[in-house]
């Protein structure tokens, strides 16, 4: 059964490269990094190979300040909580904004009920952050700053680096939440300034359960897992060796192809976005024009759905998702779309459309004539959408 | 290069049936087991295949009740913190014991700092707890009982069921890091009447880097990583299905071959205590003598370091381990030992000893032959040896 994967972001299939590095570490059958012997020798230097390469990916200055995690989720509860629990005397205030992935969203809910407080920015239609507002909305107890560096429903990239700039004079924690961005467009945390950055393997062709987290040194951080001495006594537990060797090749050849890359995902997004204006009516192309990430495009289809056209594309052998597939179990209109203005019934009829290097034009034009059948069979069935065109037939035909 | 490896606690191989089923997953390319299409629902089902053989393995009667993590050691912080998180209302204070493992112990130094209280109860020199000693310790504020069911340095296990006994009368919840025990001997958490148990795949030949935590149902517990509805709400983050998909082969395995491995790992123990005891004077056997782990021998040798012995045995191809591997960077002389009364320089003079079902008794003879050169190699270096030896022959001349 060949499927068109328009779902990458949920589901970026390992590179051969990757899968080849894997079986051969599972082949290889390493032992504990830690082990003192020469068994864990080897197993210690493979992992370090791969901190190198992902390092490399985000340009970390010290090896060290990177260290692995079991998903983007654990990157994003070990930065937030570890800086909450670890500066609780300094102060129980954080700063985010109101388009979070749920990583973030769910941990301040937590945080709140440990009497943590939480100050939430907006965005504007597009989705963009005002760092005007960032700083504004800190205060004397302000311990963290937490704000994405891309948005996992609309694309939509943040001004991190004037953020940075504010929180480093106001000498609060700045947390950036980069797991849709990193090996997609150029991460450089020295340039962003930020003093830590979580990421996810998976995004750039990894395996899942596998990420990482840039931790600035001198950050006054806590662990997430307390136990062993691994990762540099920041991350207790035995390491997934076999996914983080996958990690890093993944990283290597996301840093190599990246321009390549890039360039393909815009054209793929021109000839979609296109596409889609041309072919079907009443739709809203969500997130920035400009500022957001070239592998995703978000459009909202009126009157109808998403989960209908989901299903049916699926019939049709095509995978895009409403939503991030952390959210796909939850009921509840979209956060991030409400908060750029969409209303609950534009919201509900969203698709996510995320590709990849492999994604031909071919699988796009397939994917429009797909949707534009299905779209108009929907339609078709929705009362409102009758009552709408009806009206509009009369509004022409009165005006 | 063949090294016989002692040390399999720490670096325990795959097994083939293992490494086939997870290069099969990397081949195969799961999808995201969240997704809402027809790849996501392939990756669902494998993961559930997964969940129903390590809940067989541990006799858990609802799959649901078993989740996933990323080690043995986040699914202790993830019933240690969850449990104290969920029930602070309640109360702040924890009972343990004197010989727990590092991801218990800093987990509840961490929770210190958060004005947690923790009484530690003491054990016997087999290293058995009194259950006595824990109803004494609970109190009226108690809200978690945490205690080990084998001991990782010295296998010692513990009397689990006496103590949820305990626990059950008192309502207080009970968790028991179950890494060293779960598919190296028979655990049923329904006879146990355990709340949590923790444990790990890569101790009974799965891979490193996943791990699973029982909670029964109704268990009052917050989520360690939040974010996302994997795992039935209790655990965030896309799977490392690879990983599980390994883990669950090696649940299955483990408990099919469980009576085989423990009555093979029973005649490598009893070869390796007697020829301890027959060819090295001056050692001890620590742990207790019937109840306690199959695959396991400590043993401290006087008057030398232990790191010097593995550092010459790793010379002769030879992988043995002073203590766990998680501790191996700590320098601090092992707390399970101090608790059973040995002293400081008996504690840095041991060995743990770790063998598998591929064991052989030859490996065991070699180890026996070169453990006895090196100790021999270094006493005749060690000034206090030779003091204790001259004082022998003065006392024995003289008596």
């Amino acid at each position: 059964m060949s499927i068109i994967n328009l779902d990458h972001l949920a589901a970026n299939p390992l590179l051969p490269e990757v899968q080849k590095a894997m079986i051969d570490a599972i082949n290889k059958n390493y032992a504990n990094p830690s082990s003192q012997h020469k068994l864990g020798d080897e197993a210690a230097a493979a992992l370090q190979t791969a901190r190198e390469k992902v390092a490399r990916l985000i340009n970390s200055p010290v090896e060290k300040e990177v260290i692995f995690t079991s998903s983007g989720t654990e990157s994003v509860n070990h930065a937030v909580k570890g800086v909450a629990f670890a500066n609780a005397n300094k102060g129980k205030h954080i700063v985010t904004s109101n388009i979070e992935h749920n990583a973030v969203l769910r941990t301040l809910r937590a945080l709140k009920m440990m009497d943590y407080r939480v100050t939430s920015v907006p965005v504007d239609h597009y989705g963009r952050i005002n760092p005007t507002d960032v700083a504004d909305a800190i205060r004397d107890d302000t311990i963290l700053v937490t704000i994405m560096h891309s948005n996992n429903e609309i694309g939509t990239i943040q001004p991190i680096e004037e953020i940075a700039e504010i929180t480093k004079a106001k000498k609060v924690i700045f947390h950036t939440d980069a797991v849709d961005s990193v090996g997609v467009v150029p991460i450089d945390v020295q340039q962003l300034g930020v003093d830590l950055l979580s990421f996810a393997a998976n995004q750039f062709y990894g395996p899942s359960g596998v990420g990482g987290l840039y931790i600035r040194r001198g950050t006054r951080i806590w662990p997430l897992l307390d136990g062993g001495v691994q990762e540099n006594n920041k991350r207790a537990g035995t390491e997934n060796l076999i996914g983080i060797i996958g990690m890093g090749v993944a990283a290597d050849l996301a840093k190599r192809e990246m321009d390549f890359r890039i360039k393909h995902a815009k054209k793929i997004k021109n000839r979609l976005i296109e596409g889609l204006n041309a072919r079907i009516e009443d739709i809203y192309i969500n997130g920035h024009p400009e500022l957001s990430l070239p592998n995703l495009v978000s459009v909202s289809v009126r009157f109808i759905e998403g989960e209908g056209i989901v299903l049916m594309l699926d019939e049709e052998n095509i995978a895009v998702s409403t939503r991030s597939a952390c959210a796909a179990g939850a009921l509840q209109a979209s956060h991030v779309l409400l908060s750029i203005g969409r209303d609950f019934a534009d919201a509900q009829g969203t698709l996510v459309i995320t590709y990849g290097r492999d994604t031909t034009e071919a699988e796009i034009d397939r994917f429009l004539d797909v949707l534009e059948e299905v779209v108009q069979t929907l339609r078709n069935m929705s009362p409102l959408y009758t009552k709408v065109k009806q009206e509009k037939a009369e509004g022409a035909a009165a005006g």
